[in-house]
């Protein structure tokens, strides 16, 4: 098998997983085949676009047909990985990580939490979903034992970089971050960050410049 | 009072939370100041981009001393919208709904969840975290009544337009979308994503990347 690499943007894995939920909407329906125009329709990126990141997946379309829905969203799976579910260890066993274990759809994009860890003592041994809170100090063998790659932070701020030091010296390859904190990682491990509070953040000033400029109080506004 | 509209970027919007939460985790430490130069070696933005940031927010240092933390993140908070809590109506009762409900933070920044509805007649009259699930069609008065301002959307891509649509016509001003679709938004309301499944994406992504480049497989990579 030839080594070809293809340069894929960050912007184009972020439309992949929004083409992939209209697909399988449309699949649902029993629609069998979409054109890169009809796709583009529901998006404002624009069919060329559309075609462009469909290609790197490895999709191929028919003339006049388009693409077969079934296969696309089998390409877009596979290429990003959510064919093969992946094990993950959550740390922090608080308000978010409850409502990360809570969350039921992650199969659905290849992510399985096996274990999850905190250091609170009041913590440990209690079960949440199902699942024991562990130590974080039995991180290191039970990542090396179960194969491990992806490790979930949400704990504090504070706590953050302490964890994924633990994290790293485990194996764990992928960090995927929920705590608002910057975070130093070393090269070749994967560090990508959710950013939720940041997203409300511009949510929330958006609405206070709007509310306030109606009452005609003085605000800076956001662009 | 002069009507001086400052604008503010996204980018400092979103770097503001990260600079609370440090701010927040050194005045649990009982640490009374900062300078912006202490403060930016937490980061990789360089002190002046901290300065400038912060001066968005109104806050004033004094010269050798730097920030009174307190004060900091006093000006932050009120800058975001964070000072006084904004009730919104969360709509999908579904896994990610139940875990939005489930996630007791959101009072920190400044989000009440007052109610919760859905359309499916199964999930209706059912009782989340001590809230009872309502019908789609109970917003428009509700909203009226309770004058809120955001809606969190946790439908599927598919029922994720109709859904703002009814929040809109409610009288919503604010949609917080967490459900992977694109949205078409009247002039006039505030549309912010939480792109979820888009932040793994990239990283399941790379992860499979990283795995498959070990095993010498061809596979495109992100750069």
């Amino acid at each position: 098998m030839p080594h070809t690499v293809i340069e894929v943007s960050r912007s184009t894995l972020k439309r992949l997983p929004l083409y992939l939920h209209v697909l399988e909407d449309l699949h649902r329906q029993k629609q069998e085949y979409i054109s890169c125009t009809a796709l583009a329709l529901k998006f404002d990126f624009g069919s060329i676009q559309v075609r462009k990141d469909l290609e790197v997946t490895g999709a191929e379309g028919t003339a006049k047909i388009g693409f077969r829905i079934s296969d696309l969203i089998r390409n877009i799976k596979t290429f990003l990985g959510w064919h093969n579910v992946q094990d993950a260890f959550l740390v922090g066993a608080g308000n978010l990580g409850k409502a990360l274990l809570g969350y039921r759809d992650f199969d659905l994009y290849g992510l399985n939490i096996v274990a999850v860890f905190d250091k609170d003592p009041a913590k440990i041994g209690t079960r949440i979903f199902d699942k024991e809170v562990m130590p974080v100090e039995k991180m290191p063998g039970l990542a090396a034992r179960m194969h491990v790659n992806i490790g979930i932070v949400a704990v504090s701020a504070i706590a953050a970089q302490e964890v994924v030091n633990v994290m790293v010296a485990s194996g764990i390859r992928a960090v995927w971050n929920f705590a608002p904190a910057p975070l130093e990682i070393p090269q070749g491990i994967i560090l990508e960050n959710a950013r939720l509070t940041q997203s409300l953040a511009v949510l929330s000033n958006k609405l206070k410049c709007l509310l306030e400029e109606e009452t005609k109080e003085s605000v800076p506004c956001p662009m």
